[in-house]
């Protein structure tokens, strides 16, 4: 069947896709399986606990200069007229009264002191150093705690951890996490017409799985490439009822109301589906259903609608089941070159490939608009969304581009 | 030696950033080291050939519609009140004259055949076909390679795979493409005080060699995390030189011109200091050179000048040594809640954290603006760049702010 007949035959109420995705979220629950890992292996992985510091940084209270470590109350008074004259450390390393510690940037500060002059206002003379200027007590001094007090609280269970994170949980003291495990997805594609390699005249090459799963995987998911399914009632119950077990499963092609699209059916059969036609485009033809507490994404199998759904709702109930933030698309603006149709109450992503034009970024939106030609995505830059509330954009406007491709 | 003393020591003439970074870009090349990888493998890495597709898609003609394949001259005229009546396929599955074959979306057209009418237009009568409408010449008919011509230009080298190229190779006939390797690059942090764990008084635990080789990762490197090096030129000039082998050697700590301050002159002694000392903040004392033709970046010790400049330098080194593209940070805008303030001709960083205030995102600066804070960055959402040109942003002013750990 075609898009306009599903139309007539299905799809009188598409849900619009907010309200699609709150439906199926309401219905999931992020798992609770977690791991304590060292910190080399937690670059990405999200905190399954608070992370409070065990210890202060600075542990100790450090010279935050070069210089002389002092007593403050020696130096009051100093000027370059007259300056304090006070005798190098003894070699017990305490600065007793009349005494100054050469310390460097970082040292400990040796006991007794409670201030530091800076290199530049001394002068050392024998055994004795002249100090020019006076300090006052903590000045130069680097307190226990200043960068962070023992016991703060530094990350809450859902923070992604990154490079700098793991800079400040070492060096507070933590050197492992509790984080969760990456949530699992299994992939099925299914289509009896779906070959992996060498197509005859019929048959058409796999690519839904193979995108879905590397796209989960950049969105922290561990994801299963199945088999090709055929498009057959129980062929498909039995892939659906193995990857049950995973956190979230994802079916491409089949998801429409056509008389081989058979996995709505299966898992209205198995479970609920809870929605079935989305207002998006190109890609309507999408369904989201649970089975024994375990999402099912039903994916149209035109590689242009398969990718949009997948973005939609992939992501966003990976996500969920995994306990992680949803990051917002990298998104750049550029100058629309031409116009973009689309009908209102329907959220419409139009591919674009962007350029410069006199030092301003352009975006020309690829010329085949289906959904079935993937090198409309596969050879654009990102997409424009036309939200539901808009007709369209102009020629001129300037429009976000998501490169929703690089997203965490 | 404090920062303000280097300023008088040995930084009167700060490079901008821009002609530091482009100073050591020019003395780089790309390498040139490949590999053959499978599709499942080349997500993220860098094409090194220019790929075209050794067949079209589709690679038949193919029905665009469900219905039935039919010489279009054979409907000419039919109409609902007058059908074209045609024969169903006498079973050799070729549209003979006045024949019909039955097909589906995507179905391989059958010999003989130039046209589909949707399934809507006809009615089955016994072994007879009633078409309501007549269809023109290759009216519903996907012909080869519409999508993608065979022999069409696809990729470029240095295209950075991402998972809908992998859907449009495979659907093309590619199974493997040549990559670049991965740059590898060896992190060395330097500097007595650092210890692994459990510092006593005077020590710190190295943490900038751990968020560096993160980093290095994420942007697409092979780092390899060495052990800390003294402060001492003979074990810095090892070091360094164990690592020329990598595609990137960074040092961390003893960047400056301090007395403690070995690498810069141990690289002058290997090969040449390009730049010490750059206008920015904070991290101005960061040191870039070449040693046998391998870059050398020498960050501060510092902890927030030692990401600042990696971001900055570093990943920019590793992308042309990786031939990868550079894509921008991921940016939001955000108004400003307090004002930034920087020197005009410094390239200055202020570390935000974002929130949501009546629907608006705001951009809160924090508190801690020293170099040494990693917390500033750690506990931060991104950073506002202010660039050279102006002299801080004030409170109320709309930033961009980057989200820098999360770039590609």
């Amino acid at each position: 069947m075609s898009h306009d007949d599903l139309e007539r035959a299905g799809f009188k109420d598409r849900t619009r896709v907010a309200e699609a995705l709150a439906t199926v979220r309401d219905a999931v629950t992020g798992h609770d399986r977690t791991e304590r890992v060292a910190l080399g292996r937690a670059d990405g992985r999200v905190l399954a606990e608070t992370v409070t510091a065990p210890t202060p940084v600075p542990g100790y209270d450090r010279a935050a200069m070069d210089g002389y470590a002092v007593r403050a109350e020696d130096t009051f008074g100093a000027s370059g007229r007259s300056p304090a004259i006070l005798r190098e450390d003894d070699g017990d390393g305490v600065v007793a009264p009349g005494e100054a510690v050469r310390v460097h940037t970082g040292s400990d500060l040796p006991d007794g002191a409670d201030a530091v002059v800076m290199i530049e206002e001394t002068e050392e003379v024998g055994s004795e150093v002249e100090v020019f200027d006076a300090v006052a007590e903590g000045e130069n001094v680097g307190d226990v705690g200043e960068d962070v007090a023992e016991g703060e609280e530094l990350y809450r269970p859902g923070h992604r951890v990154r490079p700098s994170d793991l800079g400040l949980l070492k060096s507070v003291g933590v050197d492992q996490v509790e984080v969760y495990d990456a949530p699992t997805v299994g992939v099925i594609p299914t289509g009896e017409e779906l070959v992996q390699h060498d197509p005859s005249p019929g048959e058409v090459i796999e690519t839904n799985g193979l995108t879905v799963s590397r796209l989960a995987d950049r969105w922290g998911a561990v994801p299963t490439y199945r088999n090709v399914v055929d498009d057959d009632p129980n062929a498909i119950r039995a892939a659906i009822q193995r990857d049950l077990a995973k956190d979230v499963v994802v079916t491409t092609g089949g998801s429409s109301v056509g008389e081989r699209d058979y996995t709505p059916e299966v898992v209205d059969e198995l479970g609920e589906v809870l929605v079935h036609g989305v207002a998006l485009k190109p890609g309507h033809p999408v369904a989201l259903g649970i089975v024994e507490e375990t999402p099912v994404i039903m994916l149209p199998g035109y590689p242009v609608a398969c990718i949009v759904n997948a973005v939609q709702f992939l992501r966003p109930i990976l996500k969920a089941v995994g306990n992680m933030p949803v990051p917002e698309h990298p998104t750049v603006e550029a100058r629309l070159d031409r116009k973009i149709s689309s009908d209102p109450g329907t959220r419409t992503f139009a591919r674009v490939r962007l350029s410069e034009e006199d030092g301003e970024r352009v975006a020309e939106p690829t010329r085949a608009s289906g959904s079935g030609v993937l090198s409309s995505v596969a050879l654009a830059d990102g997409w424009v969304v036309v939200p539901e509330e808009r007709e369209g954009y102009d020629a001129g406007d300037i429009v976000p581009v998501e490169d929703w491709e690089w997203s965490a």
